[in-house]
């Protein structure tokens, strides 16, 4: 169980005062989305929702999970028996906010016919809002993350590449994840060669070989929350290495620094986009990074804010970030650097990613 | 890509006659669950959608997958470009059902303001229902699913379980099947001594010692297909073992036998549970099979139909399901036995699990 505590659904009490249509009012909020109850309340589980106003503060599961709700502090807990949204239903009074953006078309109507007088308004994303800052708890807790990753990097140093598939490497990687009690937040990525050069590759059969890039991208869920960290190895000797690979190295590194330096509550997820992107256009890879650069990471491995061409998002201090630029050349080589950056007013509060980025013959 | 065959699309489209609100004609389909698309086209990947009527068979993406959409036989496609769902939108016409069960209540909103005079009707479970009953290349992807398992079983088998943990066991059953090239079609559960009390155990740090049993829940997903087999081991020598667990294991293995009898088509979900339940509540146990008795595997590893109490599902011959009956003994042990049948006629076609059942002590 993380740190949720009486604040957020305080603070989400407080947006239901504009969150209906058109900024309305609202009397009362159902979460349903797990991850959302799970901020607000801690649990963990298949089956649970918040039902949350002025007045009461209800956590809804089955039976399966009397035990674990009966363990969660400061709030009401219930039941339901039977069939669950007709038990969801039946408790709901006044306005209602539902998550428009999670719950189905079926649901919604399933919900709303077995509602009776209370009214179920379209409002989604109000937790989702509130998830953006993390508390100091979660900050330490995505560090934890991170730190572990970090540490896993180091081992995945010592132990080189060559030689082995990458599907090898991703099973050692993953194997050793979960001997630490963590999972991985994604599936890990290991692109070796011109796999590199696809921003998503899976890991496949491909031997690593000597005088190549290899791009890892990987990070832990532990406690609840993610990290996301990736590194460009290459592997052979320093000769081996073919000069636009280098060249590309050294672009990215620019443009993941830029990207870095940009980052400060109150800069627009376009411009700190556009300040990395610039660094990789004018060296002549513009049309070589078809990705955003970076994403808001907590519960979730991608969650609000946005980093890119795109985003209509301001930073804001306390947010965690990836900022993750790259370069991919079809069918011969490609580069990501990636940092998880803490928001803070004046700058990066504290980058949670301590792997070096110098680049390393492994 | 799978077999898909313009078959699949052809009932699909004999369905739209009835398959409006009140079994009203439709005129369209918009299909935007993936694993429907795929099922009806093979396409895989992360946006695609499928727009079928009479006339025309219309599969639609992205630019990232143009290449993949050209390769798609017997389809127009269209790649569309800006805004997704005001893409789709636009291409809509008259009475168009959609999955109502899978679409959320703020895309439907968006895809209903974009339409135009379309109308878009609440219309999902089309596809699942074709998706119930499999076709003979379906059938040999789902064995060759399953033979893999059986595969990894016999290594498990030879390798032993005594001295390692779960989470050790369960990193080496998932590294063995990816270095294969397929992937868990869910994360195995490896469950031994009291945590084998809990049906949907997590591997967790504990090591395997003499003298308990170890449930072993783990399928393959390969070339789209999920495989899925448990099976119940016993650790040290046969006099190590207690004797309820010897029991449980003796009953639960005839409420699977039970099962797998009451397998046919006409049968009805509820009934084949019914038969397999009553073994293992006149042996006193009743209480301690807390789950259904089995579910439909195909494209996805819980599909319909399904076998349980409440199942209103009457099989059909063709469906691929699971019979898993499982006794669970709080902070002791527990035994689940799980085969893979095709549904036949006048019973089960092929046990698709061909892993002894005989209780094996490695």
């Amino acid at each position: 169980m993380n740190g949720a505590d009486g604040s957020r659904v305080d603070r989400l009490v407080a947006a239901l005062a504009t969150a209906g249509p058109d900024a309305s009012p609202l009397d009362a909020y159902l979460v349903t989305n797990l991850v959302n109850v799970e901020y607000l309340t801690g649990f963990t589980g298949t089956n649970g929702a918040c039902l949350v106003s002025n007045e009461r503060r209800v956590f809804l599961t089955d039976f399966r999970y009397a035990e674990r709700a009966a363990a969660i502090q400061g709030w009401e807990t219930e039941i339901i028996s039977g069939l669950w949204l007709e038990g969801l239903a039946r408790r709901l009074e006044g306005r209602t906010g539902f998550e428009d953006d999670q719950v189905t078309v079926r649901t919604s109507n399933q919900l709303k016919q077995a509602a009776g007088s209370a009214e179920l308004l379209e409002a989604g994303g109000q937790v989702e809002r509130l998830r953006r800052v993390k508390d100091p708890d979660e900050i330490e807790l995505i560090a934890a993350a991170a730190a572990m990753t970090d540490r896993l990097y180091e081992l995945l140093i010592e132990r080189g590449l060559s030689g082995q598939t990458e599907v090898q490497v991703d099973n050692w990687l993953t194997g050793w994840m979960r001997e630490q009690g963590a999972e991985p937040s994604f599936p890990p990525i290991v692109a070796s060669g011109p796999n590199g050069a696809s921003p998503h590759a899976e890991p496949g059969p491909r031997e690593i070989g000597p005088g190549e890039l290899v791009t890892v991208d990987m990070g832990v869920k532990l406690d609840g929350y993610c990290s996301d960290c990736t590194r460009t190895f290459a592997t052979g000797n320093e000769g081996d290495l073919d000069s636009l690979s280098r060249e590309i190295y050294d672009v990215t590194l620019r443009a993941n620094e830029a990207g870095l330096a940009a980052v400060k509550a109150g800069a627009d997820g376009a411009a700190v986009d556009e300040v990395a992107r610039a660094v990789i256009r004018e060296a002549g890879y513009g049309q070589n990074f078809g990705h955003g650069l970076g994403h808001g990471v907590g519960l979730e491995i991608h969650e609000a804010p946005r980093l890119g061409p795109s985003s209509k998002d301001e930073l804001i201090a306390g947010e965690v970030v990836t900022v993750e630029p790259g370069i991919y050349v079809s069918g011969a080589t490609g580069v990501r650097i990636e940092d998880l950056a803490v928001v803070g007013e004046g700058g990066v509060e504290r980058n949670l990613s301590s792997v070096t980025k110098e680049l390393l013959f492994i």
